[in-house]
């Protein structure tokens, strides 16, 4: 075999690609072995019937040819509207690029922002495939970390002073965060406008759990004076929608940056299925109420976690004013998130994500997706604190 | 707005991309003219309604929640036989990754065989979107011109002299070939087997027009000896299943380089979707009968033009072994491709592409897909025929 190219041997060098937990659930399960899956942020519920019917009927109307490459106008239409509706941004067809998934359009946005060996900050906790998506595009990733003690909120000061000391290209951030639940209030927001516009950034504002808001409401950093021309969004319908199967999202922005992109598009992903857009667009158009009805559970499982982890004090819980996840301290345990995890596995037969999965300044945390039904999710909780007062009295 | 990087502002630099007349075509026709389109190569079949019927029961099974990255065990086993069957190089699923269409895959072998800077040499003429694809990867794309008069065959001594000379880290050919209609030839498959050998290329293979052969048979180069192991081979059921909407393809190789552009999948597109998968999946199950009834008419018409342009001697029709397309030498006109297309369209309503859009080897040609019923691609063949015929003799 010849050699593979250096870059794509080193996507997710440096680290654990946070997976090791989820993977050995997997295996005990495939064993036989009764394992409660907390780990990833797949929502219980399938997608709507109605959502399906409109794929079925588009694909069986003979929607079932090449799609033009950039998204369907109605579909364009539509999430421009959305856009502008929710952030008083004006917003075209010319400012969105449909994709195969918000996965796909964070890939994209890297491909734009920044040339290869440029910098590209992410803001610590992340999501655990960012730092593979920069490495992919070429760049350098390089965390920004934040503290537990103020809610996991990015400091403009250590960030302006990174972005400086890394000539970097790009910032990414995700409101509402995925693994901590932090929402990010106006003034983080204006405290990150500041440093993307006196360092010429790109800002790559990841709002896929935009619908799932507890506390607060999501203020999107396209929105802020001198924002919108130089902030790429990244939306899905995976949560919004539960259609995360469907791999259905966007990337809004400039027109110009969206213009080539129409490129990258052709030569990646040559365009989106167009029923599946069709279904998109279906469900789009069916306004907020779906999107709260299909949030609702877990608003209902958040809640229901604050009162069984308020009636003890060994495991804290994090703000989680938004975003499918539990962010539990357990530092009081004396172990780390990994050790947390896969103490928690082999004894209790549950599987939570281990903090340190989403980066250094997550240590002593682990992340609950709210994904199984108020029962279960309840009789994990309780198991999982019983099991940390154990620890914690041990320790 | 900061700078867009420069990689992607330059991804389709340095020539037509040869969407020039088909833009035009589709602005006639929304002002109303009556166009007839030969450009592209979308079948004018629509998907068959019984791959619908399992996509639909899929979706509504409840195959909605993501799928597997490298794609599900049940079509990489039917996608490995398949190439097990039709090449008799044993694979299986570790060879195999399920992707969101040919071009995707055609985008991830560039990225496992190239680092950027390097060079990934390409046969002219070739698809419109390779030059585009290898410079997304960050390679720098090298032409390897052909000659009519051999039938658009690469020709292995120049070949090596220019693997040699760029250093060049990858080789992609396809066969049976867009634009051309060129079936390699087991003669000429070898002489690229030497080189990739001598040379240490990764081979990649697009074969996306595998069940379209009107004469001889379809070879794979990853069957011929040593090759299996620098071979990554493009498929797809665009064509084979008048399947194009559906981005459903696959990319087969060597297990290792398979195990690490699965990371790459994971960054990009994070899988396919399920339902479509199960279509797939219901699809390659339904054997080669399928895919020949869907090749019949594409065959029919093949035959048909052989009859047409073989009352004439202006226009020259190539061999067209295979795949859906006609390659008219016109060069009798005294028009360039470009010309010819351009003064058809505008005296006749005829909308073909350009050779030049696919290189320079194939200046002085045009493709007509054969996407359309058969009195209507007759009738225009005709007035082809007597367009030509009248330049001809005004030249």
């Amino acid at each position: 075999m010849p050699s593979l190219s250096s870059r794509i041997s080193s996507l997710n060098a440096g680290g654990s690609d946070g997976w090791g937990i989820f993977y050995k659930a997997r295996a005990l399960k495939a064993q036989g072995a009764a394992v409660i899956e907390l780990t990833i942020g797949e929502p219980d519920a399938r997608t709507d019937p109605a959502i399906l019917d409109a794929l079925s009927a588009s694909a069986r109307g003979g929607h079932t040819g090449y799609a033009v490459v950039p998204g369907i106008p109605a579909l364009r239409d539509a999430i421009a509207a959305r856009l502008t509706r929710r952030t008083g941004v004006p917003t075209t067809r010319d400012n969105v690029l449909v994709t195969p998934g918000g996965q796909s359009a964070l890939f994209a946005a890297h491909m734009a922002a920044c040339d290869p060996g440029q910098t590209a900050l992410m803001v610590e906790p992340y999501y655990v495939t960012y730092p593979g998506t920069i490495r992919t595009a070429g760049a350098r990733p390089v965390a920004v970390p934040t503290d537990p003690a103020r809610g996991f909120l990015p400091d403009p000061a250590p960030l302006a002073r990174i972005a400086a000391q890394t000539g970097a290209a790009s910032l990414l951030v995700n409101t509402p965060n995925n693994p901590t639940g932090a929402v990010y209030p106006a003034a983080t927001l204006a405290g990150i406008a500041e440093v993307a516009q006196a360092q010429d950034l790109w800002l790559i504002s990841d709002e896929v759990y935009d619908t799932q808001i507890w506390q607060g409401q999501h203020l999107s950093p396209r929105a802020l004076p001198g924002m919108a021309e130089r902030t790429l969004v990244v939306g899905s319908l995976s949560k919004s929608h539960a259609m995360t199967g469907s791999r259905i999202g966007w990337l809004a922005g400039p027109a110009e940056a969206l213009a080539a992109l129409v490129d990258l598009a052709t030569n990646t992903t040559y365009g989106v299925p167009g029923y599946i857009q069709d279904a998109a667009l279906f469900a789009l158009t069916q306004g907020p109420d779906l999107e709260q009805r299909i949030a609702a559970p877990f608003r209902r499982r958040r809640d229901l976690a604050r009162q069984i982890l308020g009636a003890q004090r060994v495991v804290r819980l994090m703000p989680s004013d938004g975003a499918m996840y539990l962010f539990l301290d357990i530092r009081a345990t004396g172990l780390s998130g990994e050790g947390f995890a896969e103490a928690l596995l082999d004894s209790q037969r549950i599987a939570v994500m281990p903090g340190e999965s989403f980066g250094p300044s997550a240590a002593g945390f682990v992340r609950v997706a709210l994904t199984l039904p108020d029962d279960l999710l309840a009789e994990a909780l309780q198991r999982i604190c019983s099991f940390a007062a154990g620890r914690a009295q041990a320790a």
